[in-house]
């Protein structure tokens, strides 16, 4: 464990296709929907604790979620960086570069999602350690590629090049071009040829790799967070924090960076990765009963279903009867049912929903 | 309104069938199922009002809904009768019977479920008060009859006798048989065939017609009451009724006594009624959207759903997605979702559950 070694979380996400257990005003990340005991946000900051020193472990918020980290991760209020608005996933990096580089100009950096799961912990730790000595010895920008399992059609994915491994070990090949979602028939070519994986949002660099590709392909979101470059006894404040994130356009590392940047490498990996996106994730994660149902709660009685998904809390009775592939969630007086076919429409139905009553989700 | 006009409404009822609205410490009858601002039991007491004095209209229930009753009608204390025990309608009925009786020999009683709808009141006062004359002139046990509209399984038939009525106005026969609830074929001929009515399980009598007909047919449900008749000075109290409900038989008035009496008579009937039996019942009784779904509840949102019947409290958000031929509650921390074939099964699927955990319900 090396004390240039930065962990950057990122845990201002609304989980919006989690309703109604994931809530505006308490998101996915803060709630423990694996039933472990952990929220996601928790298992992730414990799982970064392996790897580096906890004190480098940066939370990146919106400024509403601020208490909820506190309360969950003991961790001093100067590792919880406040976003003043959700601007997508580059402004929020480049950021905590900046918070980072004013502690640590040599830093190699692990950018990270706060609210996936991983199921092999030991196997994740030595990718992720392989993958910070190949950042810290090359200009390299490396993103973490799961060997897909399935067809799935819910994920991005990323083309490793057929060239022969930088890495001694083979593990991490360039990238050639990252897609977006496919379709089946197109997911099911991405599986059988062994080329492509799965994009799991988890980034390794060193801090002046990610800055020189930010001034390349990024100026517009790197120029508003130079004023942070300023020597250490400058303070900046909230309103200068605003301003910058005012100026930022709202886009993805992926889109606006990764796509564009020629040293771009990805790490194979296989570690038991799920985004836990939807809750046919979460269905494909957990163990079913005899009728392949998914049942959570205590008082919930269920007859006659099956390849269905039930979460209730402890104290609501539900009597069920009849459910095929189904979604059924109550949580804090929000009820879902649907369809688990429909599940990629429970984000449309929510905006339709907020855009008539904004005062009830 | 004729000062020996009597009205005994039955309101121990616990309607398990309307589960999770209708619950053990307040059944349907206390219920505004209809969403009309009145309970069912306040819809069938304002109605008496219009045919007996309030001061003749008894209510019997079970001791821990008096509070409930008195509650929700303003009427004497006096005017609720405590049953210590669930014995169906035949000793309620003989109870209620002495009670009336202590007060008023010569009455003309009229007896009635709390909770059943009725749509159309004034062919419902016509009805009832012709009843009352025939009952008044005549040795005769009457039931209302209402011309079916449908082939419903649901309910119990009455065969009415071709024999001319004995009633200048025809709507009075003979009965030739009562029915159980027929298949749906044996449903079709009887309502094609014209002579058979839906048992509404309201009943018209005069004191002695009835007490005659007690001591003919169930003597085992009339003679532990008979201690009621002892003069006016006599006070009975909670033991001794105890006592009377402890020996008698549990058993219905329609199949221990109108099943076999000679005289019994039918009133032809068409006052837009319904048990409100269960969800499906509602649901005929209810209007519909374009998609012939029956939704309550400002904040239910369903989508791409048809032939259902939805009911939310208005603090609670149901997204619903997928829905066909279904019946989704929400009440009180209770949860139903249930194919709407399948409704006749909540009383089971209760039944297993109160097995499991007595105090959740």
């Amino acid at each position: 464990m090396q004390n240039n070694h930065y962990c950057v979380i990122m845990a201002g996400g609304i989980g919006s296709r989690f309703w109604p257990r994931s809530r505006t005003n308490k998101p996915k990340q803060f709630l423990d929907i694996t039933g472990t005991g952990e929220t996601l946000l928790q298992q992730t900051f414990n799982r970064f604790k392996l790897i580096v020193p906890p004190e480098n472990i940066f939370i990146v918020t919106n400024e509403v979620y601020r208490d909820l980290v506190l309360e969950q991760l003991k961790i001093s209020f100067e590792q919880v960086i406040l976003e003043p608005e959700r601007k997508n996933t580059a402004p929020c990096i480049a950021y905590a570069n900046k918070i980072i580089e004013r502690r640590c100009p040599d830093a190699v950096i692990i950018v990270s999602p706060s609210d996936h799961l991983i199921t092999k912990e030991h196997d994740f730790v030595s990718a992720i350690q392989r993958g910070m000595i190949f950042a810290q010895q090359n200009d390299a920008l490396l993103t973490l590629g799961i060997a897909p399992t399935r067809p799935e059609t819910g994920y991005g994915y990323i083309q490793a090049s057929e060239a022969i491994s930088p890495d001694k070990t083979g593990q991490i090949k360039k990238v050639k071009t990252f897609t977006e979602k496919p379709n089946l028939e197109m997911a099911k070519i991405f599986l059988e040829s062994g080329n492509f994986y799965w994009n799991s949002g988890i980034f390794i660099w060193s801090l002046s790799s990610i800055n020189a590709a930010f001034e390349s392909y990024l100026p517009e979101v790197f120029i508003p967070f130079t004023f942070l470059s300023e020597p250490k006894g400058i303070n900046y404040d909230s309103m200068a924090i605003r301003k910058a994130y005012s100026e930022c356009p709202s886009i993805s590392i992926d889109y606006g960076l990764m796509e564009k940047a020629q040293n771009v490498f990805v790490i194979k990996s296989a570690f038991g990765w799920s985004d836990l996106g939807t809750w046919n994730a979460l269905y494909e994660q957990s163990s079913h009963d005899i009728n392949r149902n998914f049942i959570r709660g205590e008082n919930a009685f269920v007859y006659d279903s099956k390849n269905s998904i039930i979460q209730m809390p402890n104290d609501v009775v539900l009597i069920a009867d009849g459910l095929d592939e189904m979604i059924v969630v109550f949580s804090d007086n929000g009820l879902l049912i649907c369809k688990r076919n429909d599940e990629q429409r429970i984000k449309d139905f929510l905006e339709i929903v907020k855009s008539k009553k904004t005062s009830i989700l």
